[in-house]
């Protein structure tokens, strides 16, 4: 059965899977989209802030949607997502490393009815993003949800 | 001459580069990232919000921090990036179709020295993607930049 926005209530937490990180794939993202030394070469990583090759913060942000969007939006009973909005409050509190298994909560943080269009409403999502016992990001985005009072 | 903390002043603008994105870039993007039917299948897109292929909003933030990154990091003269930390107020103000242009810009919102390490700042930048006259994109980003008394 499909999530709408009514089937939403502010505090529900949903787990939205789990992904592994290979050291290839960091590198393959960071050559496209942050090509930084420390994200691409391990030699050079090692004189870096972080002392060792460590995925771009991006590749996790575009991890943890991929995992929303495949695991949560796209599953039978999944989300009825219209599109996103925007995003707040994007840290990255940890490295990520190759071999790492990104896990990816959210919850309901809020949600408000549209004033201008009856088959929709505004949700925001609190994204965790862990490796183990580490919380490696956290975001809040803002996601349009259809009604179920559209489609019934 | 790189670009230090030291060398960056608030409401400094500088031209990060241009970008044309392509359907099959749109379409390859989406699949791996943000599976959702109006990033990845023109017929299906046209029942959407959005009425026909648009790119994922992940999309254009993340060719917006590659320009950031291989025009105006990793320039001859460029910025002393030593890291990211997070971002706030993304927002996708209009949607981005195949074979558009981006176009990207970048102003110093503010700096402050690091109280605990003497070798760097932490910068705030305001980052602005065109398309012609349309404003696409808007999101803060803050970044650790190398301090020029530390190499000197």
């Amino acid at each position: 059965m499909t999530l709408y926005f009514e089937d939403l209530s502010i505090g529900d937490r949903y787990e939205v899977g789990e992904y592994t990180v290979a050291k290839d794939e960091i590198i393959a993202f960071a050559e496209q989209f942050d090509p930084q030394p420390f994200h691409t070469d391990e030699e050079a990583a090692k004189d870096s802030v972080f002392g060792e090759l460590v995925a771009s913060g991006l590749h996790t942000l575009c991890l943890s949607v991929r995992l929303f969007v495949a695991e949560f939006v796209n599953r039978e009973d999944g989300l009825a997502n219209m599109g996103g909005l925007g995003m707040d409050d994007l840290r990255w509190h940890a490295p990520v490393r190759p071999g790492e298994t990104l896990r990816v909560e959210v919850e309901v943080a809020e949600k408000n009815p549209s004033e201008s269009h009856d088959d929709r409403g505004y949700v925001e999502f609190e994204r965790h993003v862990y490796t183990d016992d580490t919380e490696v990001m956290t975001v809040r985005s803002y996601n349009i949800v259809r009604r179920r009072s559209a489609v019934e």
